[in-house]
């Protein structure tokens, strides 16, 4: 399931009151909030940032987005995420997820989201050579 | 795109600022949202409402989500928001989902979501009969 | 408890799912989402835009929010959301909330908030002459 | 500001991208998220879990927020949240906060909340003796 040829990140989360709803699990629209911090802390912990990539006048808009849910989360416990790049292009990217119990392993759902690299304008264009560079040197943990 | 041989269910939102991101346009998480008040909204047009399908005693797990961004909605501007039933099985459901500007007829995401029906103590239960005919019964405009 | 001397915009709004947590009732934060959109709603109904108000170049950035609250909404029931400006300054003004449950008429919650007039480069400005004869002239329906 | 006299706990949090709004900052709703992870934090810190007192029977409903905005947050930075509880009654209690950037030191936002203690039904209860005898016992650190 986890990719073992390149770097993953991974990072522990204690669920918020705020993210469950009236089942008492958490909403499943906030996985794809948990996805994109796994993807902020993924780009911490290879040594960037992605704030630093919007200075630069870009953005790595969702083009897709695709969640499978296996076993709700609840509040009180803390999900363990895990993302890696899965695929990188020459003007986008895709994100891989996994998402488990950080006490038992039990997974709570997997998923990928692809991306497009935008300028500020919104127009689409090449990912710059340092951040390809960059995403391209994950196949192995730093 | 959109079915033509089954109820299709329309409602018209304003987007809220709280739900745009520091890109300027709606977040990405949102959309899920959006889809989850379309199955509301879809129950309510065609006489039911999720509310009593809890009161039953059952939850409509999502299991599945996807979602395809083409153009991104902002602040200031309606979606049209357009869900049909997919599929309809003996434990679970599919629904389809098309949101669009209100305005401009834009594209801005289409999707799908999968759906177990649960009890109450959390395992996987046959969809009630009652519910379940009413599922069925939506290949035509009521 | 409302005032009578100005005028009150008002909207209904369907409960969203994911607007409830845990406890089966509406997340407490989830007020201050309510109290927006009824700020924009208020705009609307008032022939004004707050994104217009944007593309001016301003913002009206929160300073001090106040909440209330009574008795929980839940999913399935519909929201009564009434919202007027309270007071204007030079460089800031005030809004008033109550939030009922739109069949009943009970309140869910009152509240209150502050804003000041900030440019686009987050310097606090004089509220726009336009803007501010349109805020003091809510004194009375339109 | 913060009180000498007690308890205060402390937490330090990335703000996530899905927490800011087109005015590129968090949004104003997103602070009492952060104050109530604040109060998850405060009593996992002093060896409690909210989620116990869930399974006790029990939830501490808010009753009132008041938050006090100073600076705006932005993603790309941590945020200290720190909390204490102000006041402890027989049958509610009172929480303070502040959030400062986690670098600089500069205040975002202050604020308290108000719960009463209630039973599942909805009922207003008595604070349990054990969790009143800890909720006392927080003026000196432990």
């Amino acid at each position: 399931m986890l990719p073992t040829d390149r770097f993953v990140a991974e990072t522990v989360l204690w669920v918020r009151y705020a993210e469950t709803d009236a089942m008492r699990i958490v909403h499943h629209s906030q996985y794809l909030v948990y996805f994109e911090e796994a993807r902020s802390e993924y780009m911490r912990q290879r040594g960037e940032n992605y704030a630093r990539f919007e200075e630069d006048g870009f953005n790595l808009a969702v083009t897709e987005a695709h969640v499978r849910y296996a076993r709700p989360a609840v509040y009180g416990q803390q999900i363990r995420v895990r993302c890696w790049i899965a695929e990188v292009q020459s003007r986008g990217m895709r994100f891989g997820y996994q998402l488990t119990h950080a006490d038992t392993g039990d997974v709570h759902a997997t998923g990928e989201t692809r991306h497009i690299c935008v300028k500020r304008d919104g127009g689409v264009a090449l990912i710059p050579p340092r951040w390809r560079d960059w995403a391209s040197a994950s196949t192995a943990p730093e």
